[in-house]
């Protein structure tokens, strides 16, 4: 069997291989395993084979990057607390070529074998049984014990691993075990020593409203008898479903216009890339070219952070970093043909391992497809009435994660004008907590009778490793000024000034729309023969609010990367995570991209990152319960000068001959969009 | 035959009868005529008759508001210059109820035929004869003559009505009357007098680059020597098209979800409007109610702007209102089935007038269709693994309108969860003036050897008209905003504030993205039964950059609209255009928007309306040659607070049977996607 492709990710072989490797170095001791998946080969190994690749000179013989695992365990017994392990495996060798055991300040990321800990260990708490006990639920109802991740943590928790659970009481009397509990919050959060195994204490966080103080204990014991059922489900909407949406369907007669080879190698008309899949990044699209010129190295959500602003204690903690705190892959959704995305669909499966280490195949965590997004060009000559109208249609390749609550939908959208879309879509249901009968609250909103769905924000930061034409690129601003009348330079006052500052030095920027501010990646190495410009790639990066918290506030401190819109750093091997390497429980942001940028590095003409930072302050509405419409957010980025004229000029402008007319009215003859 | 809803557009008929009734009212003059289309009722009538039409007590006896139409002509002969009047005629009492001869200061709109006279006294003019025969035009090249309004006048243009063009050359070569002649522009912009039909003057911009003078004259002879072909037309493309395209089709085999009854009344599943069609504003939506309750009274697109920031002489002239120098209904493109839109397609036609007031149907100027855009709600239970996803539907309302090289797609988007999003999307030919060979500029980009494409901007204005259940309605801004660690109300540093303000007063106001601004369009006599917080609508202003050109200049005085990015005024019947009635050739907006709000009135729990203003500076790109790409830019108004829970909650979860897998992969079972 051929070597697999550096930029391919593990198979379940590779991946159990790297588990014996590990397993073998930890001879009778007890092994707690968290993730495993490809150490990418540095970035100048990887080059020099892609050189290869492109220019058709790829040989059995030629050299190849090392082929690694990266695998995360805990080493359990001996020591009180479990020993948290990073290995490097080079799967070749079937050796440890690095190993290190990471000091107890940080904390290694989560697993869902963790929450299942949590939750037994709160069910058998006699101190949560006695607090439930203290509650007058209604007959029929259940205690449902929701994992969370301890968020940012206080002074006085130092260095110890806590998790904490939100507590719902679930109507089991429908017999629906998707009857939905949210509707239902009890004021109760335990907290597990993870160490120990054991409750070290249960928060009962206040339920007032406005003008109630941040603590005050104002609840009854028949703490939801003022909620009301908030179902989802079709069979549980009380109305049932609506009966007037007729089917709208996409055909792909000739099937797709994409090709998948080599397993991961995606070609769709001038676009190739190679798209792969690990646990902490979900989806990550490679060594992405257009026409034969590179384009973009690397393609990834980095991380993003979910910051709630109720003041009242504990929910100060709440504040969850969803990629880097536990990995997402196990948060990955099984993707369903028709449901997820429409027209002919090519799904790739992952591969993640459980806590013995052991590979586990899981289908369907990327969905590729393509897509019809109206029109693209259009011009019509009105001396001849000639129109020529072509179509956009996009490539979209989509993963979707649930935390608990809450669902995010990503998509890697490119496009025939040789552009690129990052899309973030937020649904789920809005984390609630109970509020009193008939209060209301500056901290929320009550969607539902005893539900106070609180007022948060998302940060996301996208991280662009970008190749424009080659691997040394400059970040220019663009901004576009007003100009003051001028008799000699702007006699009549319509000039603006278009000033371009390229950054030079590492940093973190900021959105300016109202200077029309801009961020082109140049290569200034490559002029553009006509305009006589470096070729480049423009980022317009999303004018939205930036992290709120108080800067001196945990929530900000372990956030550094929500202080700006746009960083540019120098490329650094491995330094992939905007919130930093570990962020579950994390005091601070730490080797995140803020301390990237304090190196002050040189970013001009050199081989760079951009790390888009945007996102949404989700002040919740009644409209987003029980479970949320999709608020988008969307990176544009887009060829400047790159090419020499429209890339899509090429794209034929047939007429969709599915398309009808409504009932009655008479059809048009011809299969072309150019109207003669 | 029934009488047509008082918010319908014009018959033929009636039309006609319009153009009749003002012919009678002039005996012997011959009359020029301009436009000629409903005059909407004022607003109190039409509540008087909509209250009864949507408690279906509307009987033949109803009292109805009078239905009238109003003409704009000409009166030609007599005096020296032709005179503007504009009648309002009752159609029903077949008489002239208002009529105004229109004051020198103002120029009425112009007409397609006005275009006409200035290309044939172009070509009839020997001064121009002489200019052309000073360039040397390659064999086989003939001139294009390509009408403009005449933008911003100057001072010493005083009230008289002028026309300009540009002027390119056209390879004939091809023998295809659709080769680009914008490829070759030629430095000569003749200037017409509307009144004598003469050519005032030539004038010959400057075509020199970075470094020249604003007017040094540096052109050689060989004017277009130096310029390259740039075809669009699939036919003279070099290469062809592209032939790795697969088909993508649209099927619905059921047909549509929406229903049109009584002309324009359309339903789509809980939602309800009225389209029509007028030769000022193109499609105009109105009476839009959702599961019964008022939502909008009318939605428009009022008015727009282009200035562009060329220095040059006389380049700060250009500056178009494409929607109020001309009304668009002569640009407005008959669509095509498959190519302008998807699926099964419902065209609605208008009524427009020829130069002789004769009504003229024009075919396809509207399309309705329905839409895919991916996922609108899901949540998985990890608990139970059942995933429930939706997708998300929307009901697409859409024209589109050519202005010489440039086009304007609008579109009116309903979704299942009760939102409205206004789209528009800008493509077509930029617009490109000759530079000399070799040259770069500051004031615009060099886009093919030869051609500038000069700086612009693109203000749009958005006119809302709501009827947030009722039509006593309240902007309140909302903003988040950072608060400081406090011991007693934010021992954390996690809160921020939700502060809201109301608007009480006409104003223009302006975007904060950074704030998180938002504004709610509330009825504050209706509030939400669980969050106890008034019913309302959210508008997200785009955070886009204002004019730039000096506050001083003529560009910025007659587009005083594109100062703030949201205006709120108080109602007022006719007051429709936010850059005033009259923008052809205007020195000052005069009863535009800022007119409107300077009154100063209230608009605390009044009927209002908010005028929503969003732009795009556009430095072209090459990749925007010789079409570009299409730029979008939307306004998004969904409910807050309006429902007691998501509107979309009760759509089916059905999985589309037409996907399928790329060939080779399984298929899976169900017909849901509630995944169990």
């Amino acid at each position: 069997m051929a070597a697999p492709h550096p930029l391919s990710a593990l198979s379940i072989e590779e991946t159990n291989l790297a588990r014996d490797v590990v397993r073998a170095a930890h001879p009778g001791t007890v092994l707690f395993f968290r993730q495993n998946y490809l150490w990418e080969p540095p970035k100048a190994d990887v080059l020099r084979f892609l050189e290869l690749e492109h220019s058709r000179q790829l040989t059995p013989s030629s050299p190849r990057p090392a082929r690694c695992a990266q695998v995360f365990y805990d080493v359990i017994g001996g020591q009180a607390k479990a020993q948290y392990n990073e290995a490097v495996v080079d799967l070749n060798l079937r050796t440890v070529v690095d190993h290190k055991v990471i000091g107890t300040e940080h904390q290694s990321s989560l697993t869902t074998k963790e929450f299942e800990e949590l939750v037994e260990c709160v069910q058998a708490s006699a101190l949560f049984q006695q607090k439930v006990s203290e509650l007058k639920l209604p007959e029929g109802f259940e205690v449902i014990v929701e994992p969370w991740p301890y968020g940012a943590p206080d002074i006085e928790d130092g260095d110890n691993r806590y998790f904490q659970a939100l507590m719902f009481a679930r109507d089991t009397r429908s017999g629906n075990p998707d009857s939905n509990f949210y509707a239902y919050p009890l004021p109760l959060i335990p907290v597990m020593d993870a160490a120990t195994k054991t409750i070290v204490r249960i928060e009962e966080p206040a339920t007032g409203g406005r003008g109630d103080s941040l603590t005050a204990k104002t609840h009854k014991p028949e703490i939801v008898d003022h909620c009301l059922e908030s179902e989802y489900v079709p069979e549980l909407l009380p109305g049932g479903v609506r009966k007037d949406l007729k089917p709208l369907t996409v055909v792909q007669p000739e099937g797709p216009s994409f090709s998948i080879t080599d397993g991961n190698l995606l070609k769709w008309q001038k676009w190739r890339m190679r798209v792969t899949f690990n646990s902490r990044e979900g989806a990550v699209v490679h060594d992405v070219r257009y026409d034969g010129r590179p384009v973009m190295y690397r393609l990834s959500i980095s991380d993003m952070t979910v910051p709630y602003a109720d003041p009242r204690p504990p929910y100060h903690r709440k504040q969850a970093f969803d990629f880097g705190d536990g990995g997402l892959g196990h948060c990955v959704n099984n993707l369903t043909l028709g449901c997820d995305c429409l027209g002919v669909i090519k799904y790739f499966d992952g591969v993640l391992i459980n806590s013995s280490g052991d590979a586990e195949e899981t289908k369907n965590v990327i969905c590729l497809h393509e897509q019809d997004n109206g029109i693209n060009w259009k011009h019509t000559n009105w001396r001849t009435g000639r129109a020529v109208v072509t179509r956009r249609r996009e490539l979209v390749i989509q993963f979707i994660i649930t935390l608990a609550n809450y669902e995010y939908i990503f998509a890697f959208k490119f496009d025939q004008s040789a552009g690129i879309n990052i899309e973030a879509r937020a649904t789920g249901i809005v984390s609630v907590v109970n509020i009193d009968q008939g209060k209301t609250s500056p901290w929320g909103n009550v969607v539902s009778p005893g539900a106070l769905a609180q007022n948060h924000q998302h940060v996301f930061c996208i991280r662009v490793d970008p190749s424009i034409d080659g691997h040394e690129n400059t970040v220019v601003q663009e901004e576009s000024l007003p100009l003051r009348i001028d008799q000699r330079t702007n006699p009549k006052g319509n000039l603006y000034e278009v000033r371009h500052t390229p950054i030079t030095t590492s940093a973190g920027l900021d959105a300016a729309p109202f200077n029309n501010r801009v961020f082109k990646i140049q290569n200034l190495n490559k002029i553009n023969p006509i305009t006589q410009r470096p070729v480049g790639y423009k980022i317009i990066p999303p004018p939205t609010q930036l992290l709120l918290a108080d800067p001196n506030s945990r929530q900000a401190q372990r956030a550094l990367f929500a202080k700006h819109h746009l960083w540019v750093t120098k490329y650094k091997d491995h330094e992939f995570f905007a919130g930093g390497r570990y962020t579950l429980q994390s005091k601070r942001e730490v080797g995140g991209v803020s301390d990237a940028a304090d190196r002050n590095e040189d970013v001009l003409n050199q081989d760079i990152v951009v790390w888009s930072v945007f996102g949404l302050t989700h002040n919740p509405r009644i409209e987003d319960w029980p479970v949320m419409p999709v608020e988008m957010l969307n990176l544009s980025i887009t060829p400047t000068d790159f090419f020499t004229k429209n890339p899509a000029l090429d794209v034929p402008s047939d007429k969709d001959l599915g398309s009808q007319l409504t009932a009655g009215a008479s059809t048009n003859a011809g299969s072309s969009c150019c109207k003669l």
